[in-house]
């Protein structure tokens, strides 16, 4: 029995339960090389971000998909991008996936980013949304309202906002970070944050007992509640990031019913792997992980199948910016799952008709039960 | 040279230095799908358990112990293990894993749970006994004793319940985390809070001073302490479990010349490698984490080979419940230890026979000079 | 495309940016034992440090060196090195390192410890002095100041003692440890913390104040600041040691345009790869785990090359003792960027040309740029 069998895996239609739209203009060098970064720093002159894992990749597999062979250099690269209409890239990239499914994080928009429709579009796949929490509150700041009546208007603005999303997105991860009490605030409380907040001009919503209140209203709203985990952009300080520091919370709301999916994790997806073991309603991806950790995907992803049991293991992407995330979230995970799949099969600890089905439940069944999708 | 001279491993006799009795009744579906995992909840009805780690490798090394063929499915293993009684899928078990030595912790007790004499005749092995603190001390509440007299009973009571023990165990991890005032609380402490606990009725440890007061009756004993850390169910708080927490208990029983054996550690296994080497009297296994992540054992076994001298680490199943788990304990670890070792007398950089006493130092001889057993 | 293509790595000349002067005299086994530990306790007679990684690679790549065969038994290699001069067996092992040029922590000197002008004497290499902040504090309370003038007068006699320094080194790991206040102290907390220390006899710096006043001294002379991270000896408190404890201080120094070189990192090294990524001034290197993690460096460094982009990796030994240390550092390091980088190449996800860049990046050049030598 040999790896071969494993080839279905390259067809297998992906699920991505959680990305963003593509950015669909032209990009000059700088803002190709910002992307391949989660820094919000300049990337300083005398390095190139195409010399990391993420580089690598672009020039590996990105490359054929513009018509270049492998390997070439970034200069080619993006003269050949840059021949192409930026529709025509993005509409490639995404096709050549071979993702069916896009759960679209709207929380992030902006000239040139692709909203769910215009992904299915582009891409011939469907899409589905994923409603921001603290979006809708800031959106609800600019539309005006009044601190008392919060409370009871932003589930009802909430249930509006997601009438037809598959699920709900937190980045308390790099608002605050997880070590937050987590009990559910008084209405009290929401209402004296709530002015504090008003008064001083809305905006980014930061104030602790805001943010709670906000997990607690997606927790009642009953859909799948994503949580930004581990690695990201400087705005968040990583060990305030490890899902570990969310186990009260996690106890607090089992008994609702409502299902956490931790997103990414990386460098402490193992703890994700314990934490998806031990509560029922506890679900995990690795990733933005899995792009930028490139080549060496395929050791993230093996050690994201240790503890949890597959049936609670998700493939995401959470790709950003340019489509050439969104094409190698998926090459590099399928690549990932081959590498980690096939010494099972090979040392005849597994079939290849159970590592095909561990892969399809993670790369699309898993999600499809869990979003309802 | 070649993989081949290693084969010697799978003949190695164990000292399971680790392991609860083996649960000899019989088993539905449900029960062994718990059985499983570390998790108390209830498997949800949309998965099972077997699509997972363990899962796998059930079906792929128990399945043959009861004539079946590798990689049956769940029900025709269940329905198997039924025609069976429950005497001889233990027996087979436990025999077919090689181990010829076992420290049980006695610590879960109850129907169908053999004793360390039942065990070494189901297993044709030896078998000695490692008592739990928190269990003689609740026991003791059950007997009835006066709070004031403790410090001074409690130490008799533990060296006449060890007459013949093997080593002692803390389950600290569980009952508070490691994040505690590590030394040694007063007598006037102790005789406090043992009223405080009696007059609430006594039943499970959970005082912080009388859980210290416990580690310093068992470091005053002598025998090798063992502590709980790392991945376990739900009752533990894995972020408080890490063992580098333990630092400061560590460095003050260390002129008591008593031997802490850290156990498990996953995914802190790096951490502990770290405390064994720099501290002389500190041991640790990546026990429980050899079943639970199953093939991917062999990762998790060679990471606790780095920084830690090959006389510092030991082999445990951390078994509970059905023989399962005992036998897949055993050979997931001489898998993961053949495919950890085989590389370095492939390439060169160790001789078989350097690499086969490596594992036997850490398959029995670190053990046996450890416990005298 | 096969591996063969990578065999430039194995004579690349490397910049070892950060390693201690080698110990030239004789060393009876007991010496020679403590020198394969970070451990500061005796080596217990009941085991052998040789039964470690790094003593099986002393016996496999030093062992040649010295005229025998690999894999002798410690006792023949320690005989062997008596029989040669100390000059003449540190001179062979420095010499066969391949390393062209030594950035030299002066922090640890004493009898037989070789100064900057002697590692490069003994190895026909360049060298160049690392200042360690806290020794040049240390010193000058030796030669006497008051502590009024500390503020004033110790960036001159940094200035001074840095004239020709590639760069400082810090060890508030070892003193505090990472979590403290991160901001500059005022001058008058500075000379208030100089009196305590003064008034107590000098020694020791681990006043927090000081510490940090040395910090924010080494920040401000704007050379590449060292920062010793993750393991160590037990003077050290591990889980106090995570480079993500310093964020806040690597986001207070940003503006200053001073870099910053997290040193080791183990088993923190992908936390520090999140920081790499993240801020243009952070690098690190995995140099003191090469050694102590042995034939398992290969996977330290494979994850040492996940997120940071691959000009903000470098190669350091960190080998402090006899020059074993110093020649397994380069013999490690090349076999593990070889074993990480075959399977790219192999692959066919990147050229042999790109690993070879690479390798030379870390190995020597983003040093070079760094520290200008």
């Amino acid at each position: 029995m040999t790896a071969a069998d494993l080839t279905p895996l390259d067809d297998l239609p992906l699920l991505d339960h959680h990305v963003h739209g593509a950015l669909t203009t032209d990009l000059a060098r700088p803002e190709m090389e910002s992307a391949l970064t989660e820094s919000d720093r300049p990337v300083p002159g005398w390095m190139t971000q195409f010399d990391s894992q993420l580089g690598l990749a672009v020039r590996r597999w990105c490359a054929p998909v513009l018509d270049l062979p492998a390997h070439v250099a970034p200069e080619e690269y993006l003269r050949r991008r840059s021949e192409l209409t930026a529709a025509e890239v993005t509409g490639r990239l995404l096709r050549a996936s071979g993702i069916a499914t896009w759960l679209v994080d709207t929380g992030i928009a902006g000239p040139g980013v692709l909203s769910p429709a215009e992904m299915a579009a582009a891409s011939g796949a469907r899409a589905w949304e994923v409603v921001r929490l603290e979006a809708v509150l800031e959106q609800l700041a600019r539309e005006g309202f009044s601190a008392a009546e919060l409370p009871a208007r932003f589930p009802e603005v909430l249930a509006e906002r997601t009438a037809s999303a598959a699920g709900l997105k937190s980045v308390v991860a790099y608002r605050s970070g997880f070590d937050f009490e987590p009990n559910r605030p008084s209405d009290s409380e929401v209402v004296a944050a709530a002015e504090r907040w008003l008064r001083a001009g809305g905006g980014r919503v930061v104030d602790p007992v805001l943010l709670r209140f906000l997990l607690w209203a997606g927790v009642d709203r009953g859909l799948p509640l994503q949580l930004h985990t581990g690695h990201g952009d400087p705005d968040l300080r990583l060990h305030r990031c490890d899902p570990l520091l969310l186990t009260e919370f996690i106890e607090l709301v089992e008994p609702t019913g409502t299902e956490l999916v931790l997103l990414h994790c990386y460098p402490f997806h193992r703890n994700a792997g314990h934490l998806a073991q031990v509560y029922p309603h506890v679900f995990f991806d690795v990733g933005l992980a899995i792009n930028h950790t490139g080549l060496r995907s395929d050791s993230v992803v093996a050690e994201s199948l240790e503890l949890a049991p597959f049936a609670k293991v998700l493939f995401s992407t959470d790709a950003y910016g340019p489509a050439e995330l969104h094409h190698l979230g998926a090459v590099l995970w399928r690549r990932a799952m081959r590498r980690t799949l096939a010494p099972w099969v090979e040392d005849g600890v597994c079939s290849a008709e159970d590592a095909l089905r561990v892969a399809s439940m993670i790369g699309r069944d898993n999600a499809r039960r869990l979003y309802g999708c």
